[in-house]
């Protein structure tokens, strides 16, 4: 028993039992109702998992709630935030819409919340208009100084993508810009198309003109007044005023066919090329303000928003099922419950898949067939879309047995994008497992490709010792909630779904993300119809549970993170070693710590391939496999990076450079480069040192245990 | 074998085969020659320890040496440090002896290194002398405010004792201070003794007139270039102005007997009662200067200060005993190797203790008669003088595998201070696995006594729990190697030694302390005549040690530990209670915590009991263990105390108020109740918050682990 390995038998079963109908229902009683976070329509899914995941013959060992009392931003449903063009004798001359407009009677439920930027301050900023490209540093800079335009005073109406949702305000602020408007151009999202008539939804799954996207304007993950501390109803919370990240100017997203009415009017010089989207007029810059021909003449724009910041109580859900042998050991799989508005792709997708998994896992443990060799923790998130707020929250709480006892996270988030192809994002001891599930499950609609087959004709890479293989991404963003498990924690987390077919689609994001058209309908319509993909995900994202959980020998091959290192080494040899040799700095330690991590993934691979495990002792095959979890452990560093909450991971942590390799070094020597002061350049050696320790550190822990 | 179970036959072995005059021939050997950090003498200990740790008949599995690249501070040997008197025409009316007074030829060693502060920075600071008692912020405001001294350009005499080295002239520099030279009053280390004729060294253990306690003068711990990061010879390191806690003005240690010729010269008011030491005058604090009617009338203390900073090679010295059953789990004892001149008792009475328990272990491994469940680490740490700096080192480089596999750190340093009764500092729930060892050891010259019945006469306490019963004290300070240990890594520490009848001398620590007087002769002669004292802390130590390692269950009990915070927080809610409730901060969620804590060890405790733990899966017993070793993890914070390098502990890290109780919440109310700013209040709350989510987090993993 305490030798048991992982059942294949089980895994067949399983990948059986995994029905597309049961999601489909799921889905359509999680996207009954809007239910944004802490909401009633929030508090209906808590009671429905809770429902799911207590019943005597498909639930869990156990389910419960967990409450935190998280700083939210909403906006005034009585005194809705308003967006005019106000003539210099204060007539209204346009307003824009204040809701999305309604194809079916889902979009007109009174829950849904008006597009609004979580964060944004409340305020009143009237001034003449700008177009401001993506709101990137460097186009308020173009605007700045190579267009000559005054920036003072004005407000900026910018394109979502290039940067992040608070950065188009953060960057602005300096530059004097009272006000930020922020839309989806057709380019970016819709192919080009625009029309409503018989282009965009309801016709197609491309964004209507009065589709919003709405989001948290906040570049920090968790609960942004008790970092490091679980809010707890007593808690210590920082000031308001001491928030970080968040837009220091009001800030509002609006429909495209709105920003088409302003943008269209500008006055000035015609915007470069590529910040042209796909409105048929040339993007002027503003004089600021608009063309002495149009209507709009001498007008500004004024911005009315009263957003308020509010302590609410958001819960997360959770679930165990309880390890047999190593109870002690969790595999945890989650996702956030909480949406925008009914959220049917976003996150009901994920969550309607991971209702699947323990409907069929729960069946099997109830009748008493199966047990995990690992326990197997489910969280259901709350409060993700403001920031992945619940799943961070709880990091916090629980830190230490997490950090002690976590063998990996696996997210699913948007289960489906679309239907082409499967998407893996992780580290990359992920890699093994991830292969052995895909090639065992069927690509959707087929009895003989596999998941693997299909992926790699979409994703694919050379990797030195595998050769063609379809590509894990590195997971170095917080695009969801692994984020606290891998930056913050240091656990080895992967992010599953299906994804575009990129010959076929151009658009940022599947175009009904973030707004009223997430619903089921849109979902079964123009997503998966008969939710095959999502079958497809949760046989995918349950078969790597059910290894990561049962394995005798936990399926994380190091030797595949120390060519992701390797990687990453390349790429800085490459990069900075000529600039940092004339500044005395060597890059030869951190060759030598990759080299000695590859050396020791070698040999511990090398000793596991020698041992017939299932007649080791139990201590022994515990040993290795503590090496093998506590490996991603060995990359954290609490004080790397002092001024980003939450990233203690040296080689995943977010970054600004865009060289893609170790995140403290690029960005320290894109600095230093830039300033070319010898305090810049020390920072790239200190950062080289840290990430130098980290690697030696790492290898250490792989090597012989004594 | 997986269930073994210690072996109390070979305890008793192990008791029976710790020789008092092996430790004996062992401190002859190790104090041959001064062996100062990096010297040759410290490299012929460092091939001492690996020779024995090498034998093939009493030898560790293996040793081998790491060296770092730390940054030290020497005085020059051909410009010596001077202190003198100078008369306004420039005339030298006295000078301080530059090296203490040889009474044996070991103290004529030419590798005797001059007495100086360590750290402190070169100058020549020339001014008028002031008395300022112990150099305490206090002291020096006292002179300043109630005294109207002002002390611009001054020199200040200080005493050791009561604060810091380094603090003593880090807190005069505001003053207007230009330089500090401190002494040992034969008040606070002879009793009042001061005559060399028949009273102190050689004819007592007491300080002779010459005698300097040199040291490091720097608050922080762990190689200063280098924080958080192994000083390899690659690693960043920090500029020389950016190294903080040392000293900003030149310092000096004399002796008492020239301390006396410059103190009771001086002008001004005598000092307060509690200012004055042994010397019969009045201690007037200065005029500042000296008194009209002295020949040094006018005239000023002039120091010649040439210590530079210096990057040296320094060396540990490991080795090991691979665990058979459990090899990655480790316990490590450890001792510094260098000291200041000879080091007879500090370091190197522990150093022989050390080396006999590797002897006697060393040969049951050799012979194949046993080999302990876990893994033994020892290491003879480099740089302890300087501040704790190998074994700072050590645990930066390898903190990953550490942090993870540590189950304790036993530090003997200074193995006897004298020979009366056992002291032992440690995390609360080492209590117990001490007192069996204790109860099984027989006081020195006793067959009857044993060292716990010894050791209940001198230092006792009430415990709820246990009644009447030794006192272990809270490790809390910085004081020797243990401190990364248990303040950075968060591994369960202690520090054992034998020490002082309290009532029969009040001497702030031995005399010789940081003298040229700790020598063999010294130690043999006046400490522990016959080496019995430390044949019983060998035997002490390594009966603790073979518990830790060969023990079936950890033998920490959790719930001692419960009883330690349940006194801190009584002493919190007695002394912060009412001005906190005023401020609107409630103790309650402390309160639950502790509670929460209690009840989880309780129920651990409970588990463990009734189970039959030989007849358990090994993996049960495991899991039990990681419980019990990781606990003390759980209280660490990496962001607790961003001033402080190295303390993460927020139970045990140093703190400024004297209140006993938790470190983080102790100073910031001091804080908060001085300047009663509503900002400080907030800190206080942060602080309880900090406290509250680690103690609930510890009991989290005393928990049922799911
Ligand atoms: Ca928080
Ligand atoms: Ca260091
Ligand atoms: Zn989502
Ligand atoms: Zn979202
Ligand atoms: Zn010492
Ligand atoms: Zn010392």
């Amino acid at each position: 028993d305490v030798s048991r390995d992982v059942n294949e038998g089980l895994i067949e079963r399983f990948i059986k039992e995994v029905d597309n109908i049961q999601i489909q229902e799921n889905l359509r009683v999680l996207t009954s109702v809007p239910h944004m976070a802490t909401t009633e329509g929030d508090e209906k899914t808590v009671q429905f998992m809770l429902k799911r995941w207590r019943d005597p013959d498909s639930g869990l060992d156990d389910a419960w709630r967990e409450e935190y009392m998280v700083y939210l931003s909403f906006p005034n449903s009585t005194s809705p935030n308003k967006v005019t063009v106000v003539s210099p004798s204060d007539t209204v001359l346009f307003t824009a819409r204040e809701k999305e407009l309604a194809y079916e009677p889902a979009q007109n439920d009174p829950d849904v919340v008006q597009p609004y930027a979580a964060y944004s301050p409340a305020g009143h900023p009237k001034g003449k208009l700008v177009y401001a490209n993506q709101g990137k540093v460097s186009d308020y800079e173009y605007l700045n100084t190579t267009m000559k335009v005054d920036l003072t005073g004005t407000i900026a109406i910018v394109r979502y993508g290039g940067a992040g949702r608070a950065d188009k305000a953060i960057n602005a602020f300096p530059f004097g810009v009272i006000g930020v408007l922020v839309y989806t151009d057709p380019l970016d999202i819709n192919d080009g198309r625009m029309s409503d008539v018989n282009e965009t939804y309801p016709h197609s799954w491309y964004m209507p003109p009065s589709g919003v996207e709405r989001g948290s304007f906040t570049s920090q993950f968790g609960d942004m007044r008790t970092p490091y501390l679980a809010a707890k109803e007593h808690t210590y919370r920082i000031p308001e005023a001491d928030i970080r990240g968040i837009p220091p100017i009001p800030i509002q997203p609006i429909g495209f066919e709105d920003a088409y009415a302003l943008i269209c009017e500008l006055d000035g010089q015609a915007a470069p090329a590529d910040w042209r989207g796909a409105f048929n007029c040339s993007y002027n810059i503003g004089g600021p303000g608009f063309r002495s021909t149009s209507s709009y003449n001498n007008s500004d724009v004024k911005l009315d928003i009263y957003n308020k910041g509010e302590l609410r109580n958001s819960s997360n859900v959770m679930g165990v099922i309880r390890g047999s042998v190593e109870p002690d050991r969790y595999i945890i799989y989650g996702n956030h419950r909480d949406s925008w508005v009914h959220g049917a792709i976003d996150p009901s997708s994920g969550t309607s898949v991971m209702l699947e998994i323990t409907r069929v896992l729960g069946r099997m443990v109830k009748k008493g067939e199966w047990r995990p060799r690992r326990s197997i923790i489910f969280g259901s998130w709350g409060a993700e879309e403001f920031g992945l707020i619940g799943s961070t929250e709880y990091t916090e709480e629980y830190y230490s047995k997490l950090r002690d006892r976590t063998v990996a996270y696996i997210n699913v988030d948007i289960s489906v994008f679309a239907n082409a192809t499967l998407r893996v994002q992780g580290s990359p001891n992920v890699q093994s497992v991830v292969f052995t599930a895909t090639k065992q499950v069927k690509t959707p609609g087929s009895d003989s490709t596999s998941v693997y087959e299909n992926w790699i004709r979409f994703f694919n890479r050379s990797s030195p010792t595998h050769g063609l293989v379809p590509n894990v991404a590195f997971l170095t963003g917080a695009g969801s909630d692994y984020a606290a498990f891998l930056h913050f924690l240091g656990i080895t987390s992967m992010d599953i779904a299906y994804t575009y077919d990129r010959s076929k689609t151009k658009a940022r994001i599947y175009p009904a993300y973030h707004t009223a058209y997430d619903t089921f309908e849109y979902s079964s319509k123009f997503i998966d119809p008969g939710f095959t993909s999502h079958q497809t995900v949760a046989r995918t994202a349950g078969n790597v549970l059910l290894r990561l959980a049962d394995s005798l020998l936990v399926p994380f091959n190091c030797s595949d993170y120390a060519e992701g290192l390797e990687q990453y080494l390349s790429v800085s040899l490459e990069n900075f070693s000529d600039s940092l040799a004339t500044k005395g700095i060597s890059l030869e330690p951190l060759k030598n710590a990759v080299a000695n991590f590859r050396t020791a993934a070698t040999s511990l691979n090398k000793m596991i391939r020698d041992s017939t495990l299932a007649k080791e002792t139990p201590l022994k095959v515990r040993r290795i496999n503590d090496q093998l979890m506590l490996l991603e452990r060995a990359f954290l560093d609490p004080l790397a990076f002092p001024e980003k909450y939450g990233y203690r991971h040296v080689i995943w942590a977010s970054k600004s450079s865009p060289v893609p390799t170790f995140p403290g070094l690029a960005d320290a020597f894109a600095r230093a480069q830039e300033s070319n002061l010898p305090t810049d350049w020390s920072q790239v050696h200190k950062h080289l040192s840290i990430i130098t320790q980290a690697i030696e550190g790492a290898a250490y822990t792989l090597g012989d245990v004594i």
